[in-house]
């Protein structure tokens, strides 16, 4: 060990986070949220390893984002490994494996780490999770009311109210037809989806300044159009891309989901998205942030040269939405997952105290043993900073009576019970 | 999309696994009686990145480790970067970090992934889980026999028999008096601790070769005295090792823990490890491989500068389990997240059924909608497929009479129910 004593550093790696119990407590909540929202609604779980081929996303991202934005390396054995950036390339990738094998219509969900390489910034991180559902082989849009639906209700299984988040909708299809009704070029179409894309970050002078170089006299009345919503309408009635977009928003009220906003603007990036695209804001002025976005891509399965099969899914990270529900007081206060901690008193035998513990964890408690070796008082301090609710102390004088003393440490309650009593009487406050 | 129709690869990376429902289904069920048997015992969980700074293993492990049998990378800002191939050394810099603030004894438990650089073999792979489950703060052998017995515990909760598993121990202290009995120098003691550690991959005949190459003429007797318990028992009579050793045996035995195996050839790899070590074995002789090890190590905190504390732990990874209880049949059948799939019959308005469908899943029961489209009998072979066990077919005439006619898959049973009694009926099942 001597010749290493050159102090190495505690912090983690650059733009990534240590998860301490209590910290780890709250990304528990939100999987848990996540995981049982999509079990009800029929998703299965699946997983990944986060090492890819880096061709998978040079396919449909481009040279560029592989190489600046994504952790790429090469390995030993001259393979180019990217640590993944998304999660979609990967479920893609594994429906083409075993799509004769598989049932469709299919239903999938993962919550899996995702690596950016980027300067790490409030809510945008070098690691995140992410919740990814998906629906495999629909056509209809019983496939995006489903899946908006499900983004809905999410967000109301942690307590948010409608009021709390907006969920925009767009369709690419929809853009097209307008580019078209403008005689925009497709490549003038392909610039101006890019501007659009970065609207909200560049801001509205230089919006509206790049519209104009790019389209020069059209401009004033294409950004008219893509700011009212009448207008845009008016311009392609009567097109099956608005009379689609009209539907899905007239489908998606009549199961409940009301706080729709139909946003001409909204692109999102990634390339493969191929009609209706979706996300959902944070209707807090000082978090006007998405919480998750997606939409259908009906031909990513192409790159492994397989037949396409229509798709459509989101992302829902945990970053943005800790923030979301820390701003609306909806996390959940911290405890340990014991709920007792077992105090020894006096010189108990130890093995005593452990074959006690062992009982009561086989009647499904949760005990923690002390371990200090300090004075009794001393072990409640220590059960009370480790976020345990009761206390109960062992020794000659329990051996002995066989009745034991529980002591609830918020409420300060007491109550004397026998040991097969004493399970059930704590869980029964969880 | 033209230009890039070039076919891609759909299988992983090399040595790591996707895993589909089926497959997640069974890590999940690993994570959950690992995660259960932790929280019952008193551990909090923690988590962290996979990566960390490469420094981070330098230190105990040298450069041959990182370099030949880890992913070590730089990123684009020059740091250095490894996936980390074991657990311990971030949570010992996760405890270094905030020693002032935390509470000990402290016990931490964590299920990651960890990556190692190999060749892919059986039972060995570049990506698996772990459990990792640590106690901080305890020098007296309280603590080898919680976490021993904690480790017997998640085994015997996976259903696995006294018969089916052997814990080895040893000490490092005990080697050490040991090879001083024998005016063995501590250069020598060294390399043959890493023959000791090689001995079952090398076989007997390297192994004896070996240690004489070695130790010369008294390579005859050190091999019989590690052979034989009752020799080496003797030799080292009356050391405190040999006495700390016999404590830890009788007070295990003392708490149910029998199926014990004082192994005197058994080091474990790890630089870190300062006394205790133990390895638990499948008794299979088919499988004869290490389900999970670990050991005291009570100096890893020195590397970061700060004061030791006394910590001891064990990894237990998800493959060889996986194997040990496949082996044994100890693994549960697949079945769908969803209990309840629910038919459209004839051409019932398919926002009707999202609405039934979340009214059940708001009363707590897994709905998985239909969305193929087929006819009822199609319908229900999917969900058949699917594994799940509960079919419901929703039309006119169900929301006229307002019964439903719910069926068990597996049993062909069927009860015609209320809609507030659909839920409970069927999670009475599960």
């Amino acid at each position: 060990m001597n010749e290493n004593r050159k102090k190495i550093e505690t912090s983690p790696y650059k733009g990534v986070r240590d998860f301490y119990p209590e910290d780890w407590f709250i990304e528990k909540y939100i999987f848990s949220v996540w995981h049982q929202t999509a079990e009800r609604f029929g998703y299965s779980e699946y997983s990944s390893s986060p090492l890819e081929p880096a061709e998978l996303y040079r396919a449909k991202s481009g040279e560029e984002l592989v190489s600046e934005q994504t952790y790429t390396f090469t390995d030993r054995g001259g393979r180019e490994v990217t640590l993944r950036p998304e999660m979609t390339p990967t479920l893609a990738r594994m429906i083409a494996a075993k799509r004769r094998e598989l049932t469709f219509p299919l239903r999938w969900f993962s919550i899996q780490n995702i690596f950016r390489y980027e300067q790490p910034q409030k809510g945008r991180l070098r690691e995140h999770f992410q919740l990814n559902t998906d629906i495999f082989g629909v056509l209809g849009l019983e496939a995006e009311v489903e899946i908006i639906s499900l983004a809905s209700a999410i967000l109301k299984n942690f307590g948010a109210l409608d009021a709390d988040f907006e969920i925009k909708i767009n369709s690419k299809k929809l853009l097209e037809d307008l580019f078209v009704s403008f005689s925009i070029s497709a490549e003038q179409a392909k610039k101006l989806s890019q501007i659009l894309d970065k609207k909200e970050k560049i801001g509205r002078d230089v919006y509206e300044a790049s519209v104009k170089d790019l389209l020069g006299g059209k401009a004033g009345e294409v950004i008219y159009t893509l700011d009212v919503n009448d207008r845009l309408r008016e311009r392609i009635e009567g097109t099956s891309s608005m009379k689609n977009m009209e539907e899905l928003v007239s489908r998606l009220e009549a199961v409940g989901v009301r706080n729709l906003s139909f946003t001409p603007t909204l692109t999102r990036g990634f390339e493969y998205y191929t009609d209706i695209v979706f996300e959902v804001f944070d209707t807090d002025p000082a978090n006007r942030r998405a919480l998750l976005g997606g939409g259908r891509y009906d031909n990513l399965l192409e790159i492994f040269g397989a037949d396409p099969i229509p798709a459509i899914g989101f992302g829902f990270g945990d970053v943005t939405l800790k923030d979301f529900l820390a701003g609306r007081k909806l996390l959940p206060e911290y405890h340990a997952g014991a709920a007792l901690y077992l105090c020894r008193a006096g010189d108990t035998a130890y093995e005593e105290l452990v074959r006690f513990a062992d009982r009561l964890r086989k009647a499904g408690l949760g005990v923690t043993l002390d371990l200090s070796g300090k004075k009794v008082g001393d072990q409640i301090k220590i059960a009370d900073r480790l976020r345990i609710s009761f206390v109960l102390c062992f020794g000659e004088e329990e051996i002995k009576s066989k009745k034991y003393r529980v002591k609830n440490l918020k409420s300060g309650e007491e109550k004397i019970l026998r040991e097969e009593e004493i399970s059930e009487f704590i869980r029964s406050y969880s």
